[in-house]
């Protein structure tokens, strides 16, 4: 008999308040079907499955069921076994490891890169440490910034400044601010997720080059899908060469898992020595490493991929657009569809599931800002025009069932 | 042309600090020969490859190539695909997730589980997210505890109290200094993997009862290993049920990567809402879950594998014992090597790899104090009487030509 732990109750206490705000998550319990991306199964209970089209997946061209990617997996696992075994340091680092930065740095056009366990992992060790290469160091962090960054800035415990979204002349009046010779560091992301939209990185650039501050920029939502061979928004806008780290992921477009930073081998090679997220873990599987090196490769000559990707994410904006619902907008492939409260968010989602086979997710605070819950589509170059004619019928039926504004109907 | 970094000499004086400590890591490039464990090509440069032993790796039973792991993980591959393609929350959760918690709760006869991206990632994410619940937290830390649990009480930014390592009367001091009414947390590990000995677990455990303090324990050197299933050292002494938190690695001795705790369920529930490190961060692809859990059952059902683990650790420890070596002669199945300094440990590791064939990474500060640089080997159940053989030959040699001490010689 396990004995009852003390503070049970203030445990139990911070879930009912995450509850009462309508924001208790439940996860659905998928399987992905390989082959028939973006199908999958969902395990209602421990006797019902239903099939279901999933609309939330960040494995955004599907390349976590591209077959050269399965088989690269699947072959380094032969060679080589499952883990690592090991830290980099102590028997971690493989030959897939050693190929893979070759491969991400040679994508950013930068010296070197560096492979941690995940985007989150990357973000928040290459940011905590900065301050300790850089004494005195100004972080400046765009304020819609992901939690990792948040996160990463926090546990520097240095000069943080928040500067307001997107917003060049607020971060010029708070780099003005800062005294001329402190380091300074502008922290932001290229495709912001939740809200679809993209960084003005050129004038960000500019700002940096007056003010001497080095640039960090976030690419997850962009690597594979942007730029002629995948680089990014970066790549896409000639301006890697300005962006003194670029971090990436290989867990979205890439269809793995992990994360990696690009930049200079020497600012590599400080964070690879001093950063406890990256020293003290053990390295990403053989195998992970090779799919990623796969996938990364297959991207850099499949332009036609990222064409395929923006097509079908406009087929389904200009539905949204035709069809009156209040959706964002933008020129990403990403089409969040706005509620504005967590329990009608969480209702339609399981409405849309239940009696539709139609998998999106609510995105309910902290993921966003409380007010602005919504329901996030990620089409894919798999998602069909029928397919898009089954969430449209349904959606029209759920969305009148809750009483929500459209603005006009086509 | 990549623009020259802001502050680059900072970074460079950061890395040529590192250098002149002598604790600048090279990374060897190895290869794993999957069937052949512990066997491995290491890279020495692009032309030239060399066969070499592995006497430093976490994949302490090699489970890592174990066959019923490896075509497990394969065959997820095949059934899911690679990457899972979302957070936890947002299409990331799968049946392989689902089992793999249901398992690790069984394991540690806990409620519930909670997997994470890492051990490392489990620690930092359980125990900073523990004051957000306990607001005026007191936390207990044994001094050697891993870098993992220091970053993750830091980022806590609540009381904290560093005890003697291992010392109950330290402790218990600690412990009554603090006000009866505040809740206090004891985090400590069972086996601590680089001076190899284990934790007073039940003593620890009679303080929390007395003080009404959670307890928190890191079983990452012992899952698997100990235990009549492979529950680790608290299954092996009866006490999970004295822990209220116990957290535990998919990375070593169970061949995977990720990391995990067990718990109450309304803990797990907690945590699970609340910690940044969890929630904003893409799942263990469903291939590693399903390893991972072939993995656990395999080793639930496999004392014998434990016996032999135990038995080959036992049988170095008894040449490096009659061979006068200064190891630590603890009761756990890491043994290390003292060196004492940082240059002449990797300069003997390098004699052993390249001359000998015999890879044992130097392990340097910040790993380990100061002064206490060691070669840590972790013979697992296929390091043979034959491999042996060849290591005692090998290091009587090389430790004789850096002049380093032997207590006798048998």
């Amino acid at each position: 008999m396990t004995r009852t732990p003390p503070y049970r109750d203030q445990f139990r206490a911070a879930v009912d308040t995450v509850r009462q705000e309508g924001r208790y998550r439940i996860f659905r319990d998928i399987r992905r079907k390989k082959g028939a991306f973006p199908c999958a199964t969902w395990f209602k209970d421990d006797l019902k499955e239903q099939d279901i089209t999933v609309w939330c997946s960040n494995d955004y061209l599907g390349m976590g069921q591209n077959e050269c990617v399965v088989e690269a997996v699947k072959s380094a696992v032969d060679a080589a076994g499952t883990g690592s075994g090991g830290t980099r340091n102590i028997s971690g680092t493989t030959r897939y490891h050693v190929q893979l930065e070759a491969e991400l740095a040679d994508l950013h056009g930068k010296d070197a890169s560096l492979v941690f366990t995940s985007g989150y992992v990357a973000n928040e060790a290459a940011l905590s440490t900065m301050s300790k290469i850089l004494p005195g160091l100004h972080i400046l962090s765009d304020e819609m910034n992901h939690a990792s960054m948040i996160s990463g800035i926090r546990n520097a415990r240095t000069h943080k400044h928040i500067f307001a979204h997107n917003d060049i002349a607020d971060l010029e009046a708070k780099l003005k601010a800062i005294p001329v010779d402190a380091p300074k560091l502008i922290a932001f992301e290229s495709v912001y997720s939740m809200d679809a939209d993209i960084a003005p990185i050129e004038a960000i650039c500019d700002l940096a080059d007056t003010y001497n501050a080095l640039t960090y920029i976030d690419e997850v939502h962009a690597v594979g899908m942007y730029g002629p061979r995948g680089g990014g928004i970066c790549e896409q806008r000639a301006l890697m060469d300005r962006i003194d780290i670029i971090q990436g992921t290989l867990a979205k477009a890439y269809g793995m898992i992990g994360g990696y930073i690009a930049a200079d081998k020497v600012i590599v090679d400080a964070i690879r020595s001093l950063a406890s997220g990256f020293i003290f873990t053990t390295s990403i599987p053989p195998s992970t490493a090779a799919g990623a090196l796969r996938s990364v490769r297959i991207l850099k000559i499949s332009p036609e991929m990222r064409d395929q990707h923006q097509d079908r994410a406009n087929a389904l904006k200009a539905r949204f657009r035709s069809a009156g619902y209040p959706f964002i907008d933008g020129d990403t492939h990403i089409v969040p569809l706005m509620v504005g409260d967590p329990v009608k968010c969480q209702a339609i989602s399981d409405r849309l599931i239940e009696d539709y086979g139609i998998y999106a997710q609510p995105i309910n605070f902290p993921t966003v800002p409380r007010g602005t819950e919504r329901l996030r589509f990620t089409p894919s170059p798999f998602h069909t025009d029928a397919m898009m004619d089954e969430l449209m019928a349904a959606l029209s039926d759920v969305w009148a069932a809750y009483d929500l504004p459209r603005e006009k109907v086509a």
